[in-house]
């Protein structure tokens, strides 16, 4: 690209231009010079995390280009989420095969929308010609000790899961045509706002500081993401497929496809996390503070392993038959 | 790329599984959580910056993969050096065709062993499939107000250069085919090694604190670069051509091409800065003791525009005739 495109591209992206009305930003020196400098606020420790999206593998070339600003941005907010950090600041390093004004304009309004929700600035960026990428690496700041980690949960604790996962695959599914029976209309276009425009989690991971003992964002599907939990945490856990969460949308097809999407769908952006059980009435008031339903869906145990039950939540937890984990290897076909 | 793929590349990069010899780390959370958490010294404010290189625009496919990875880590350092900051931790989003595993060995090589050399850290990563990109965003610490910035060059100050710009853009042209007559075996070689593996001016810019009044790495090419500080300064410069370094591998080209190589080759990473006339020792001090030659080329001055005088140092700056700066749109061919 010439230098003349190049100026073309920051115009989009630098506030400073077309922001005037704005108040105080993060940055103490702003996008432009060599680096920016950002001064997080005294004794708090940086969060940071790194997120690339690639056309035709993480999104259709045919995406809404503010609903691709926005996802770009949520799925890294979304990790700060999972860590219960608060967003600060980030970079956008944006590969283009060209230069297209109705692109740019869109991708940018939906990921300064975004990034102003959440108070994070954009502190810097790098534009490159090339196949469309988009590389985000957002910066948050939490206290020290505090973060939320995969290697917390312990025997005893409760296993919650936030909003409703499943929604996002039941588009990718209805876009590939596989769905039997296929999708209404109106339940493909909420499914399909909630694959293209995910909304991070981050007043939740904000509440369940000090009160979740570990967290983890499910971009790979429920029990996958589990797995890493309870791998950290070398514990083993229960879940009542009962109690799973099952969005209206979801909730009219078939119990196996049900399933499928909640326990293995992917591109949730949903927190997933474990709390003490002393502390039920605390985590449901944080879900509530936030603004975001949250589901209790089973038990960490000290024996190692998974153990889907059929049933609901008895006096001790999960209850029912057990049922074999036919996921393990679902994620396969996802890249096929 | 598979499951298994992802952790064949995940064994290369994360240091925790082959490197128990190492003392502690920057990161509080390593690698491998949702965010990685890191901890800045007290009271230090963060100097972000964030830079992409691709196959065929940046670097040649035919490059040694452990050059390729120390060249796309010393890229981003230049950025903090040239804002006086000390390195902290980094993140790599890496964009592979497939997984090959000669390629992985030779670039974490490269990369992590620059890295160790600065004390900077990995702390996130992320891979994707897709043609070959490295996206790298770099953390480093200053303390408040002492970040070197662009915007501070006053008239009087002198004109300073690290190092012996040109020479990667000597190499490029060698590879090109463009010189004649053709590069030496020998002096190709040191050119190569120059546009492959160059050394970013950390230790300079640290020295560099609260002694020069502007700093910016050379990556454009010094004029390009220049035209960023005297713009963000409001100021102008008179250059003495005749002071200009050119290292010994230039000094047997054409004039033309010396000049050309040094004023506009671009791809240097050298540190281009303003320190007052009165600090002048001090600023050679500072050269020395981070083990860099550092060159006096010109002055800041009151008058907007960049004035290029033949001759060299007089009793009150830049003399010689005036010479008309050919180096403005000499950036265009390296794109075409």
């Amino acid at each position: 690209m010439s230098l003349g495109e190049f100026d073309l591209i920051e115009r989009y992206f630098n506030r400073v231009h077309h922001a005037a009305d704005q108040g105080p930003r993060r940055a103490v020196v702003p996008n432009g010079d060599d680096c920016a400098v950002i001064a997080p606020a005294a004794g708090m420790q940086l969060a940071v995390s790194t997120d690339t999206m690639v056309e035709g593998r993480h999104f259709l070339s045919t995406v809404d280009p503010a609903r691709l600003g926005h996802k770009a941005l949520a799925v890294n907010l979304s990790d700060l989420a999972a860590c219960g950090a608060k967003p600060l600041a980030f970079t956008l390093a944006l590969t283009l095969p060209r230069v297209d004004e109705r692109f740019l304009a869109g991708f940018a309004s939906g990921l300064l929308a975004l990034a102003d929700e959440h108070d994070c600035e954009l502190v810097g960026g790098d534009t490159t010609a090339g196949p469309l990428a988009i590389g985000i690496t957002v910066m948050g700041e939490v206290p020290p000790g505090q973060a939320l980690l995969r290697s917390g949960a312990q025997p005893g604790d409760e296993l919650w899961v936030s909003g409703w996962p499943g929604e996002a695959r039941l588009a990718l599914e209805a876009f590939r045509g596989t769905l039997k029976p296929p999708l209404s209309g109106e339940a493909f276009e909420a499914a399909r706002l909630r694959m293209e425009q995910p909304s991070p989690r981050v007043a939740l991971g904000l509440a369940l500081r000090g009160l979740a003992s570990s967290a983890i964002d499910v971009s790979d599907g429920l029990l996958g993401d589990l797995g890493h939990v309870l791998k950290r945490s070398r514990v083993g856990a229960a879940i009542a497929l009962g109690a799973l969460p099952v969005s209206p949308w979801l909730a009219s097809r078939p119990v196996a496809e049900q399933q499928d999407n909640v326990l293995a769908g992917g591109d949730d952006y949903e927190l997933l996390f474990t709390a003490p059980a002393a502390r039920h009435a605390e985590v449901l008031a944080a879900g509530q503070a936030a603004g975001v339903p949250v589901h209790r869906i089973g038990l960490v145990q000290a024996e190692a392993g998974l153990r889907l039950l059929d049933g609901g939540w008895g006096a001790e937890g999960p209850v029912g038959w057990p049922t074999a984990n036919r996921w393990t290897s679902f994620d396969h076909f996802r890249s096929a």
